[in-house]
């Protein structure tokens, strides 16, 4: 059975699907995923579907599963890559990518990470370093 | 035909193959790469084979000819993720991986790639922006 590479890339995880995913192969990428940030303590999963022609109602349904364990261990899901095919097909279809950030590149992808994390804990540098910042201007959008 | 994807990482191409590659596929992303690194400028490319279970003498002559035409282009190869079996196969039927550097993970690469730049440049800073830096202070880590 083929195992899609996980790779660790400072505090973010990044998958990239390359291969038509089976039942067995998206089970065992959601087992992996989540043993791997349990285990890296990583705040962010990017999952980049360029090479994917298309999403199907399973790949979305696969793709939503992942953000909602993520999200369980605290970590966010962006997906990258999308080609403009695949949009324009997804919305024809009527799937929506529930409780899925998407992001046009992996680089791009990083900075929303990064910036849901500075607006769902707007106080951590706070608790960190004790400074008394305005929390307003941190927690503001 | 399937193409691998390139991803875009700071300064970094990252490259995860996951699939065995035929000969139309290799010949693909030898010359996708070659594109993307004139396209973006970058110096650094990584090569991810966590997903591989073979490293034969075809993968293994890609590997090479993917480093020589970098090189070319004045960016560095760094092949990541070799599994355990898979060195001792190579080393067993005897095939050296020429001219490529090997790290443990991604992120070991991306700091190789680094350093191979400063190692190679030392001068580079003092170059880019006329400032009359003591070299030595620029090169030495």
């Amino acid at each position: 059975m083929e195992r899609v590479p996980i790779l660790k890339i400072g505090e973010i995880l990044l998958v990239s699907i390359q291969l038509d995913m089976s039942d067995q192969t998206a089970l065992q990428l959601q087992e992996d995923l989540a043993e791997r940030i349990v285990a890296t303590g990583c705040h962010g999963v990017i999952i980049d579907i360029t090479a994917l022609d298309i999403v199907d109602s399973f790949v979305g349904r696969m793709l939503s599963s992942i953000a909602s364990i993520s999200k369980v261990l605290d970590a966010e899901t962006v997906v990258v890559g999308m080609r403009p095919a695949v949009a324009i097909t997804l919305v024809e279809l009527g799937l929506s990518l529930n409780g899925i950030r998407t992001a046009l590149n992996v680089e791009r992808g990083m900075e929303l990470v990064a910036d849901a994390r500075a607006d769902e804990f707007p106080y951590d540098d706070e608790l960190a370093d004790g400074s008394d910042d305005d929390p307003e201007t941190t927690s503001s959008p």
